[in-house]
């Protein structure tokens, strides 16, 4: 961890699980004096303050992006748009600008929207860490140690404020990576995306069939584990999958493929196609995930 | 827990992680006074003995099952028909059969065909606890504490032998419920034998990708319990799914037409259908796993 690095005022644009839980680990990591968080919900606004995770709270975005060093958007992918709108008109020269978005061709695409080319101080960036519990309280201090954080940046990109923002996600206690975007785009697609995409669509297809209390009675050990990404917030992965489509639906259709197959595989007992599968399976899982 | 309940001698046939956890179970409550295995690879059987699990080893079914009031079967499904020929020829009397497989119909069929009509001391009998960590060593006396046991007795199940096999489980601390087959194995192809499935395919997928070692590297915080459940063992789970496969395609029918749709309105960014799926799965997941 670095210990000469401050930022001295932090702007958080809405404060959830993600941004809240960046505000904690700077704080602890004695890496911020000042965190200021911008929001349109009162109410989930003043939870943060009370809670100690930021030190004011405003719905008046030029007031909270005022001599920022670092604005971080922490928002839903679908806000991002609007975000950088109003943006566009109130950060100033002295701000660094960084988001947190699992898709980011389309943040970078909306930057661009907005401000007419890719500001040089914006810096594309994704923490692989979350939880499938939102909202301020579920901030945690640690939610990024020894976790990646993917920086995407471009051509343009301002090689202090790209550095400052990966000294930022390091003193957080992240391992920091630089990506291209596209591929960035797939293999989030792959790893992340279409799971939630199967655990929001197994959960759904079981609770469904009658007798809803007895099926999930029943769901045995590893079928906790195997759904709790379906608890994950419905807005933000609405948000995801639009953002990420492309990539996500080419990662659908090549597991619906598969899964076709193993499927005619169960029909027809085909021994050697399942124990084949599985035992690949197993062994991948085994290898890289051990 | 019943205090009074003992087993003089109880067989354990293919003593892996689930035979070793009953044993480990029994044991640790004072429930069994001698435990034998029969088996038929040495080394695994010495295991089991070397690690306390058993008393006794024996590849001699005969001696194994003598005098036995309790004789579990706890190999892979595939194996069973052919212990049930064996056994018919060496069960006595005095002795009680269950066994802990996860497809009734398939075991109670087996049963039938070897024995000329289902034994009425045969006990059905399915716990719902596991982990993916297969043999002897991954034993453990608390598995089944607050889980699920499914019995499935038939019309001309002795009364006695069902309930001393409830008993049997409800001294591992086991909560025993009884259930009809076909019921049985339809709750269990959609709470855990569609999950395996999904796991196994999710990791296959992916492992065919290029790249693999760097889609695993960037699996986020959910994939790894996402995917745990295909580190489990590629025979066992083989032998499942032939022996259910009725019920398994069934419901990997059913999951194949929601994924589709939800496949489709990803690509058409359908807002409403991804917000109310993504909705009704996580008020599931939480009202029934919470």
């Amino acid at each position: 961890m670095m210990t000469d690095f401050i930022i001295n005022k932090l702007c958080i644009i809405g404060v959830g699980s993600m941004g809240g839980s960046l505000a904690r680990a700077l704080r602890k990591n004695n890496s911020v004096k000042s965190i200021v968080a911008y929001g349109r919900n009162h109410e989930r606004l003043n939870v943060a303050k009370k809670l100690g995770v930021v030190d004011d709270v405003t719905a008046d975005i030029s007031d909270a992006v005022k001599g920022a060093d670092v604005i971080v958007l922490a928002t839903p992918l679908g806000a991002m748009p609007e975000i950088f709108q109003m943006l566009k008109d109130v950060i100033g020269p002295e701000s660094i600008l960084t988001d947190v978005g699992s898709a980011k061709q389309f943040v970078i695409d909306a930057a661009k929207e907005s401000f007419g080319q890719l500001p040089a101080n914006f810096v594309p960036a994704h923490p692989i860490a979350g939880t499938e519990k939102s909202g301020v309280e579920a901030a945690q201090a640690g939610l990024f140690e020894q976790r990646r954080v993917i920086l995407t940046p471009q051509s343009n990109t301002d090689s202090v404020a790209l550095e400052t923002i990966r000294s930022m996600w390091q003193a957080c206690g992240a391992d920091v990576v630089d990506m291209q975007v596209a591929h960035h785009d797939e293999v989030l697609a792959a790893t992340s995306h279409l799971p939630h995409m199967l655990a929001y669509s197994l959960v759904d297809t079981l609770a469904r069939m009658d007798d809803q209390q007895e099926i999930f009675d029943y769901a045995a050990g590893g079928f906790r584990d195997f759904t709790r990404i379906a608890s994950s917030d419905p807005k933000m992965w609405h948000d995801i999958c639009v953002a990420n489509r492309k990539q996500l639906v080419k990662m659908l259709h090549a597991f619906n493929e598969d899964l076709q197959r193993l499927t005619h595989a169960v029909e027809q007992a085909d021994s050697d196609y399942l124990k084949d599968t599985f035992t690949r399976a197993k062994q991948a899982r085994d290898k890289f995930c051990g």
